[in-house]
């Protein structure tokens, strides 16, 4: 069992070349009890962006602030706080923050993709 | 694939005379993808609370808006926007609005308990 907020969570940088302005927390994975799954919280910076990119495995996403444009398999989606997305396995996607402060949702991937 | 928005989401009273003013708007299930997990968005109204309750399946929480309760195991666990929480499997839980305005958290089950 745990309760607690993401405050107490060390944000980790993303150090990449084709990453602006991104960072994560994760919160509750196997070690609190999730079997199999991470849920990280991510936030990316005004004009920031996650890398383009595809892996094997799928995500699971919840906007929470922010507004951000998700390209997902040559497409361009709007995607604001209460927005979600399932981005399946080997699909090439990004995100990008095109709003004013910073963008910020939840990614859950299987434990595998988590890095 | 699916990107869409909770606004496009039916909403689910729960009738049932130990909860009060929650309701449920399922978002991200096997149906759109995710093999054994429903993702769920859960809302309860000012002074309304769920069921005082255990299950034989653990949940995944993270807090949207909105101050609560998280009662579990025998403690009251004060919880906001930020907040998280992993309720294991047959533990006595409840969650209760106690601020003003809507208190809003996002609930993961396996699909076995979803309901």
């Amino acid at each position: 069992m745990i309760v607690s907020h993401e405050k107490n969570i060390e944000k980790v940088e993303f150090d990449n070349p084709e990453v602006k302005g991104a960072s994560m927390k994760a919160i509750i994975s196997p070690k609190e009890g999730w079997e199999g799954h991470v849920m990280r919280v991510m936030e990316v910076e005004e004009e920031g962006y996650t890398p383009k990119h595809s892996h094997p495995w799928p995500h699971i996403n919840y906007m929470l602030e922010g507004k951000g444009i998700l390209f997902i398999d040559g497409k361009e989606h709007e995607v604001e706080k209460g927005s979600y997305a399932y981005v399946p396995e080997n699909k090439l996607h990004q995100f990008k923050n095109v709003g004013k402060g910073k963008f910020k949702f939840i990614c859950i991937v299987p434990e595998k993709g988590h890095k």
